[in-house]
């Protein structure tokens, strides 16, 4: 179990990384405060950070004085961290709608195993030769909550004290495997279904999370787009209802919901291919999750 | 990530015990090879064993030539060797019929988080307050696949080879939850909901698993009973199909279905309550798991 945290507040967003030619991961916080490490990753420009002494954004630690540049970006969580992943489906009025279900009265809930979370770009999005003959590998931005203590039977009032802070996610899901039968979580649980990054944004930087803005972009194109007043269930309930008689362990990360947009629903259907990339833009300071996708031969 | 097994095949069956006194997990080899280690337990009898030198029943190393009591009879894979628990939902033809339900095409694939996982008796199982109210929570007797190796992508003829060995669980579910949305796993994730055990059973001490017989019996009364030549996925098909894209880690549970017989379908229902007790038997060695139920205030 990991420690609760104490220093979050004194950092503006954090990120774990790989210094270049290095394989420890490291925490670090980027030293230019309105960089989008994504996309910079992404375009191959440097990334300076300021190197903090933990070992998880959970724990960061403090500065230690010395400078970094990012080799490689990962996932704001190890796996180790995240055990099982929860994800919130149906959490948009519109995407209920676009789907051609219910709006729920209560959180629909469904998991990813941690072998499916992976890193930013230049990590791509394998989707399995067994799903490729499907031809419905699709995309889905979310935003992600992150538990920082130990939560049980948690009310709704005291939720946020829970939250450590905030990142995005793509939940990559197979459609065809997804209504082969009535449980979803085995379409969305290939290794590396649930890209997550770029930066951790600890929650006592965001004043109020309603006003983020979320973005899913196809090849360029703003494909899905809203902002987080539009959450069926918002933080403090999922929290809640999650936590009820089950443990949510330190750096758990829920994942709330895609607003409308997915290719499955578009007219026509603009499914994940191989050279395909997704972004997801959560605003606040996370920035945007990048990876291309590749089909496994 | 845990070493492949290797010396398996020695023992005859295992278990992952505290000696009395003692807060260190051990392995061990039961002494009496014909010893109920459930219900010796349950009946205050000491259960004696070889104490091997391994921490895991995946990796249970050589006999220390030491003998040690019982203290306290600990679930076979501890909560860090097990991740995600996978559950496959609509196994038994009956069952299906019970639910109202099709028979299933393709595995119905859901997930209990670690947090879930359970010891035997004397351990409860607690239902908690914000299901009490429900008055719905029920009992699923179910047969217990152990990973042994990383598997992905599996065929089913080469499946065998990644199967450690056996146990049983109890697949418990809030009914009314289950049912409140399409999605089960969080009817079945509360902290307790997926007592395991009494034994492991290596895979090579088992020459035909169709022929094992697995019996819940609620209050001392047998409620479900069944061959698991019923299943209508098989262990081979089952691996295979969970390890497309995806990778099983060592330690990774499956738990496999429940015959005909649950609470909630029986006439008139019979769902659990305080001071109820449920016993999953599972023939091979496995033994019998029991659990008091108790419902939290």
């Amino acid at each position: 179990m990991l420690p609760t945290l104490r220093v979050m507040s004194s950092y503006a967003r954090l990120i774990r990384f790989l210094p270049a030619g290095a394989s420890k991961p490291l925490i670090g916080e980027p030293v230019d405060a309105g960089l989008d490490v994504g996309i910079a990753t992404y375009e191959g420009k440097p990334v300076e950070v300021n190197v903090l002494s933990g070992s998880s954004v959970l724990s960061p630690g403090e500065r230690t004085g010395a400078t970094a540049t990012v080799g490689k970006l990962l996932s704001p969580l190890a796996a180790e961290e995240v055990g099982t992943i929860r994800c919130i489906g149906l959490n948009y009025v519109d995407h209920a709608k676009e789907a051609n279900l219910p709006i729920p009265s209560v959180p629909t809930v469904f998991y990813k195993p941690a072998t499916a979370l992976a890193d930013p770009f230049p990590a791509p999005t394998v989707i399995p030769k067994s799903f490729v003959a499907d031809n419905a590998a699709d995309y889905e931005a979310e935003f992600v909550v992150v538990i920082g203590k130990t939560a049980k039977n948690v009310s709704e009032a005291n939720a946020w004290d829970y939250v450590a802070g905030y990142t995005a996610a793509n939940d990559v899901s197979s459609r065809e495997a997804q209504f082969a039968t009535s449980q979803w979580s085995y379409s969305k649980s290939f290794d590396g279904a649930c890209p997550v990054g770029p930066a951790f944004v600890p929650a006592s930087q965001v004043k109020d999370v309603t006003q983020l803005e979320i973005r899913g972009e196809l090849n360029g194109k703003v494909v899905q787009k809203s902002k987080l007043d539009d959450l069926i269930f918002g933080v403090p309930r999922i929290v809640s209802h999650l936590s009820q008689g089950t443990t949510l362990l330190p750096g758990t990360i829920i994942v709330t919901g895609t607003p409308a947009g997915v290719g499955w629903a578009a007219q026509p259907r603009t499914l994940l291919h191989d050279g395909d990339e997704f972004r997801v833009f959560l605003s606040g300071g996370v920035g945007t999750l990048i990876n291309k996708i590749v089909e496994e031969k």
